[in-house]
């Protein structure tokens, strides 16, 4: 029904090659425009989920979902923009886990009293996001206690690099994990409700790439005219790089999540959400450290602020709590939503002095 | 057998309203005369729990046992001595998951081997525990990285109210959950070990708002007269805050939580302690912010000191460990109290100067 | 077949005492003279366990194993190297949760899919775990907040001192839970896969004492030497401190941890690792302030650096995460070693002057 939305993706590539003054406009149009878009993203990753099993089609979805903001975080990083990096990067981590999962699960509870997941499957994640935050404060940490001694620009250059390195081993060996040794952690424990009139796996991997694509290139378009939609709206860019970024760079996963979650596949929806986030924060922060040793103007560090560092900190120990029981119900959903409008009060009031190391 | 202690009740009145000179004197006789009026609520909470269930007794308690913090909390609040509020709220928190849980599952578990509960109610509870902690740690870290930004002052009472206003909107979907939507989690597990005669729903409640109101009186002249009588036992105001007024003012919940314990009744002994900690968290201190701008002699904030949102983090993070699973014995009662011991010698040596922001 | 390299225990003794030079030989020498010692000591572990229970024997292993670094630690800190003291306190903690459990996890994993392991043991240990960590974070956080105000050194000296008399009871009291009121929460949940032919209880404690005593000879010789070593390879002392020393100290546990993981007995191993663990942090560290009053140059204190707390903090949150859910596969034996890994980075990179407090 929305499907006529899909105009709005020409509009938008017009609008921005023509060099369309109203940024503003653009902005909003942009937004628009994902909405169908992730939809179509949503439904080939069900088809898909089913010819596999929830855990590849939940791959499968953060992969073609963070396509998107590893696109936008490389074109930053190597214009040297390591803060807007990070900011998108913790954006991302926190969406998915309290914007994405708190959404998912809160829009599954009011249709279903309790849904069922495995546990296990929840636990192997948990654990490695709290690798992930572990990752940021350790850095960071480090950046407070030697950040004033003669060197330790380097010294923290070299310890990221290495920590990016562990975090790349750990990431492919949790692949190895959940793709081959322990997949059936990652059966659905619950039968699909309804199983869906099937598209090809070609018709799948087709409309996945090319609403990947799509959705890629007006995300780009969006975050070119996001500042000065910020600042008609009055938004910070702290804010807006934590924040407005993240969800519509999320729009994808955002879409999957929910909608399988509405059909009580919360494996699915777990999967996808704890997924993006795990990737975004142990496979694609650790490889744009990598790069920025061969395409960046200068090697990128892993020292994240102190606010950024704290809002993934909460975030994963949250995530945690409620996930790691195999069970969900709306007030769970309720409680990460909270969460990250609490976080989304502290960003928008931060001074951007504040956000500095 | 204690009964005669209510005697004591009108004594103190007695003594205070005539201005008697020894106010450490005054101090001790509250102190006893609490004894039986918190036992009295506990009777009258316990068999009001048989009429209705475990959630909603507990409710009831932590109700009737926080109107003696928040009717103390108000009067210092429109006083304009917001640390003094900040200090007794942050007391009962702790007071309520270490002192009063700890006690009460050594209590319980030095008559039962293992003590089980619903590990689904306890980490609901536990959960808007951890909301609880984010919502002190967040302004707190905000105060610490923003604090001497020019605004920052105004800035923190922005964000405190608007944290303020989703706390108590998560308090009240949380009542709206556990009362209602999933009041099955919250029903008993272990059938109570006995029944009791009953009392009729009247006289329940009629002892019940009685018993809140002559405690609520008492403790009011007790914290009058609670730091001369600190100063004759050498304790600083900080300790008395956070420590003596926590113990004194947390009475109700304190001796019923035991009593139930003691019953094999661990659902309402929790819902009570963590029941009550949750209330002054997510509602009463929300509550004073909002009526601050109404009643208060400027806007107050959830900004604590470093010290109070370490108690609190600390205290919410072993609880959870503790309840999460269900089932308690002597050794974690032994674990929770030792917490709390160690969180009183910290507040008993800080200086005052390291409890300022 | 690696019995032969026990001749090298009288080697190492030879050439300590005979005052050879080149002291990188000694440390290598004696790093290997500890192989077979281990080994000969967790064998005696093992049979020891097969007589008595998986508490009792891990029990027995942790506190021969930790007789090395407790012989250590008395004599640095008789020297007054509380420093040193210290930093040998942290690594022993940090080396027991991520290197050797970690290890033995994996080791265990690659043999079998899921290991399974008793969650109520765990769960106890894992809770002590936590008031070890808030024991040290807590004196840190006064010395931040109050370390500057006049008579704060008293302050902090008396404060540690009352911690260590809390945690020495919560300890006895532990031992009391494990030992006598709750011992059938730690009686394996698996069948052992082999019984082993069996040593006398005689044989079995002979040769623990022996290798015992052999491995804190040759510890104490390789603690000397390793400044030396640790200088021709180039690493800090703080580095060597945390890491080198608590591995080779912890060779016994290590050792036995992995066998006994190898044959299936999780619960075992876990109570090795964890138990040796704990007994650092509320037994050996403790013990050493109280006896720094009768037989240290001076009064020693609770208060490690920021770093050595964060480690601490860091590798109990992982543990207990994997832990709890009383099941083991490989990819948390990675996860325990990659968190290493990433300690081991920070501690290497710090400089000495971020170090101290």
């Amino acid at each position: 029904m929305l499907n006529w939305l899909i105009l709005l993706t020409p509009a938008v590539l017009y609008l921005h090659f023509t060099h369309y003054e109203n940024q503003t406009v653009i902005f909003v149009l942009a937004c628009a425009a994902i909405i169908p878009l992730a939809g179509w993203l949503g439904h080939a990753t069900e088809h898909l989920a089913a010819k596999t099993n929830e855990s590849i089609g939940g791959l499968l979805n953060a992969t073609f979902g963070n396509a998107a903001e590893l696109i936008i975080a490389i074109s930053a990083m190597r214009a040297g923009l390591f803060d807007v990096v990070k900011a998108s990067l913790t954006g991302s981590i926190i969406g998915n886990l309290l914007l994405v999962l708190g959404a998912s699960i809160l829009a599954g509870g009011l249709k279903y009293k309790e849904q069922q997941f495995s546990a296990q499957a929840a636990r192997a994640q948990t654990t490695l996001l709290t690798i992930a935050s572990i990752s940021l404060v350790l850095p960071a940490a480090f950046h407070y206690l030697a950040g004033n001694t003669p060197g330790s620009v380097e010294l923290e250059r070299d310890l990221s690099l290495e920590f990016s390195i562990v975090l790349l081993v750990i990431y492919g060996l949790s692949l190895l994990f959940s793709l081959k040794t322990h997949k059936h952690f990652f059966t659905s424990v619950v039968e699909p409700e309804e199983a869906g009139h099937g598209w090809s796996l070609m018709k799948s991997l087709g409309i996945l790439g090319a609403a990947t694509t799509a959705i890629a290139v007006v995300s780009e378009i969006l975050v070119h005219n996001v500042q000065s939609a910020a600042d008609s709206f009055g938004m910070s860019s702290v804010f807006v790089g934590v924040i407005i970024v993240a969800i519509v760079g999320n729009a994808a996963e955002h879409s999957t999540a929910i909608l399988v979650a509405r059909k009580n596949r919360m494996d699915l929806s777990l999967s996808i959400a704890i997924g993006s986030s795990l990737q975004i924060a142990i496979f694609v922060g650790p490889l744009l450290v990598v790069l920025s040793y061969f395409i960046g103007p200068r090697p990128m560090d892993l020292v994240f602020t102190m606010a950024e560092v704290l809002a993934v900190v909460v975030s994963v120990f949250i995530t945690g709590q409620v996930a790691d029981d195999g069970e969900s119900h709306w007030m769970e959903g309720v409680q990460l939503l909270g969460v990250y409008i609490m976080l989304g009060i502290i960003f928008f009031f931060l001074p951007a002095t504040a956000t500095q190391h």
